[in-house]
């Protein structure tokens, strides 16, 4: 394809996206196939001539649409918003047609001095504490886009092992140790409630996870962290790294950093994580920034612009106190990446896993300046509201009830009644294609998952939801009466 | 903004693209600005109110293209070809518009789905053995699509490590070892020759890494390696872990599978990956696949059609023989990711670092398709060819020698004479702006790496790039002898 194809193709591509998002709403949200269903719907060898691209489009609509979960319908309601805007796309566009590699400063200056600007943007407009940002007076911190909140929570885990390894080998009689010996001291610390990435990442890391109970509201308590620290203390152990959970997976709860900050300082060496990958992006609104209090204790933080702030994925925002630190795990610098301005510019390879990166901070400057901080707060206060709207409904029918607080875009709730029955509401509703949700355990409770997801969700969009959900509930309660009708009809006819 | 303005701001990207794409060889292919240039040029503050979409284009190409190296540049012979093609961006288009996220199949079937059959197609144009592709009966394996090559190395290390700590678990008297001890005893191998990220994962591994010596053609051979295993068995270490390069970056050379694979079989549980992210495209060419001989002997392999088969940034795939050995070390499965068909469809999450995922396998199905393999193997050819061109050039001017064995898309080569004067001769044309190269050390000499790049490359193109070289050479040599007559000169009007 050459360039005059593409400016035909390109475009009739932007049609093909319009046209796929004004209709979105005509298709199934979940899609009617079962595993396997492409194998036999595609050649097993790889075409040895050119084909047309009208044959390639033809296969998309007819065999890749139908396999599509789609997380951009109006009745998307599973896991958590993938974000997406126009100015998003227009950035990637842009970015695969650049086709730089921002590996380092040289290898593309514009590409790591945008991402430094932009986090500190960002940064500024959720009000993160100035010492996270990489343009403020004494600052050793900054901000840099990862690919996944997986990734933010791993470096950071990677840096403060290495701080603590770093810091053990100094101790009386262990600088003839072995490495790992002091690495089989280590213990980090998550709740229940963290995401599952945290016990990823202390595999990857190789250091014992203690996981904590969090309270009944699934919040994780200093008090709860403390003893287990002293507990492990005592053992021998050495505690150098926690990570906490603003608007966690489940629920959206907050583990309560005001408690646990202060606890994290009272020993030594130990690194306060932050992840908040959904939550993070709604304390750009000022009537939300109470939720990040205590944020002046951590050592790091990140938020997922892909989730909740119309940025299209990969875009996992990531900010240090202290960026040396952070490098000082991860740098190996071979001549071929060197380059003359080493010393006074970011390297941005030594912040995370990869070394090559996309110019990905263009789609998040773009979204940025095309909603403005005013559009992106409306767009994070219409899903609140109607997260509200949804959870009222929910409280008005009294076969319900709602399991968490809901602050943010989230509403967990289940139908009153055993476990299998939510399972089997779920799933009835799921299987209907008409609307998405996943379930999550809740306080030891089977609950469903309402996320507010759309990036355009209206008021409709809940009343149509929730018509859907309490018709799947009368016909399942219906059928479970009519079953009890048939027995005892069973049990009068046999005897 | 919304869909009706998207369907005008989009076409008015296709048509930025080819513009830029049109004129490309107009600008300068290294930015003429030094770190910190793009601050002054923003605000420090994020816009409160929206902005106009021309506002931000005008300030795309007033600010950010001047700050931009341009791997897509006919003059950019620097570090790797970028990949680049129409097709694959309008699969990225397609991609971000679905936007849907991959880490289970059941959270958008067709994402999981097309991918492992890509990576099948993939496999088999390049010539896998088939206990690497998924579809083959009898088969454990399967491909995948990771971010980078330091993920796909990573996710296979720790994949041994985990085999490794298993098997060590069950040897006599260390069942009831803490594994950090275990982890001690285990050693990494890979070449002086091989890319820093192999480093960089063992540090994250936490893992022993003995760096060998490759012989004089950068070739790691298998005698190098089975003396350094012997050594460390004798010491009580455990060998766990081989990474071998097809195609190292300084040089493109290639480790001798064939000498190494038997080795690594004749001792238990040695993981032997195979890291081919330049080369292993090419071999989608018959007459190059003589280069991955020993293939058979391997776990893992893996190669990056985002940097030599026109595929964007990021797409490296990886294949394992056991795909089962690879997720064991990476699962972890919270209840709001669990699904129905868990059991029969791959879930891409345990294969990887990042949980969330995009749909990567588009872009490369599209440009599989678009091209079909004889396009692709066009492009290898061209590559290579234009490369031989280069190096005839080099060969018939008497001040320059060759440094490497040229077989693909990369010459290595340096002016006769010292390191100093290489490195002079390389950043006065760096500074230029005409072309762009970096350096490498090959056999410890400061040599010039002058890679293909730009997926159009032509003859003219390397005859350009040649002529500024020895323009640049011829200055630096003249100013020499005039710096050297100056100076006789200077001694002889001043005795």
């Amino acid at each position: 394809m050459d360039v005059e194809e593409f400016r035909i193709r390109g475009k009739e591509m932007v049609e093909y996206i319009c046209d796929f998002m004004n209709n979105i709403h005509k298709r199934r949200v979940t899609p009617d196939i079962g595993p396997g269903y492409l194998k036999p719907l595609l050649p097993s060898e790889p075409p040895q001539q050119p084909e047309a691209w009208e044959d390639i489009m033809k296969d998309v609509e007819s065999k890749i649409m139908p396999g599509i979960t789609l997380w951009q319908h109006p009745r998307f309601h599973a896991y958590f918003p993938a974000g997406n805007s126009f100015p998003s796309i227009l950035g990637d566009m842009l970015s695969d047609a650049i086709g730089c590699i921002g590996f380092s400063w040289a290898s593309s200056p514009a590409c790591t001095e945008l991402e430094t600007i932009v986090c500190d943007w960002f940064g500024k407009a959720i009000g993160l504490p100035k010492d996270f940002l990489y343009f403020s007076e004494g600052s050793k911190g900054g901000g840099v886009i990862q690919g996944s909140a997986s990734e933010c929570i791993l470096v950071c885990m990677l840096a403060a092992r290495a701080q603590a390894i770093a810091r053990l080998k100094e101790s009386p009689g262990h600088t003839h140790l072995d490495e790992t010996v002091l690495l089989g001291k280590l213990m980090a610390y998550c709740s229940r409630e963290s995401h599952s990435s945290v016990e990823k990442d202390a595999m990857i890391s190789f250091v014992k996870l203690r996981i904590l109970e969090p309270d009944e509201k699934s919040v994780l308590r200093g008090e709860t962290l403390r003893q287990a620290i002293e507990a492990d203390l005592a053992e021998g152990l050495v505690p150098f790294f926690v990570s906490t959970t603003l608007g966690t997976t489940a629920c959206c709860s907050f583990d309560n950093l005001k408690e646990i900050g202060p606890i994290c300082k009272k020993y030594p060496g130990i690194w306060l994580h932050v992840d908040a990958a959904y939550a993070g992006n709604a304390f750009i609104c000022p009537e939300l920034k109470y939720l990040m209090a205590g944020i002046e204790y951590a050592d790091s933080f990140n938020t997922n612009t892909n989730k909740f702030l119309l940025t299209n994925f990969d875009c996992s925002c990531l900010w240090v106190k202290d960026r040396f630190k952070l490098t000082s795990a991860l740098v190996v610098d071979p001549l071929y990446l060197q380059h003359t301005h080493a010393d006074t510019a970011i390297d941005y390879r030594h912040w995370s896993i990869p070394l090559s990166r996309r110019f990905r901070s263009l789609k998040l400057w773009f979204v940025m300046r095309n909603y403005g901080i005013s559009g992106l707060q409306a767009y994070v206060r219409n899903h609140c509201q109607l997260a509200k709207r949804f959870e009222a409904l929910v409280r008005k029918d009294s076969r319900f009830e709602i399991c968490n607080d809901v602050v943010l875009g989230l509403v967990c709730f289940r139908a009153k009644g055993s476990d299998k029955l939510n399972q089997k509401l779920l799933s009835s509703i799921n299987d209907s294609g008409k609307i998405h949700m996943v379930p999550a355990r809740v306080n030891q409770r089977y609950t469903i998952r309402f996320a507010l997801a759309a990036p355009n969700a209206s008021a409709d969009d809940i009343d149509i939801a929730w018509s859907i959900i309490t018709d799947y509930l009368a016909e399942l309660l219906e059928s479970k009466v009519q079953n009890k009708n048939e027995i005892i009809d069973y049990l009068i006819t046999s005897s």
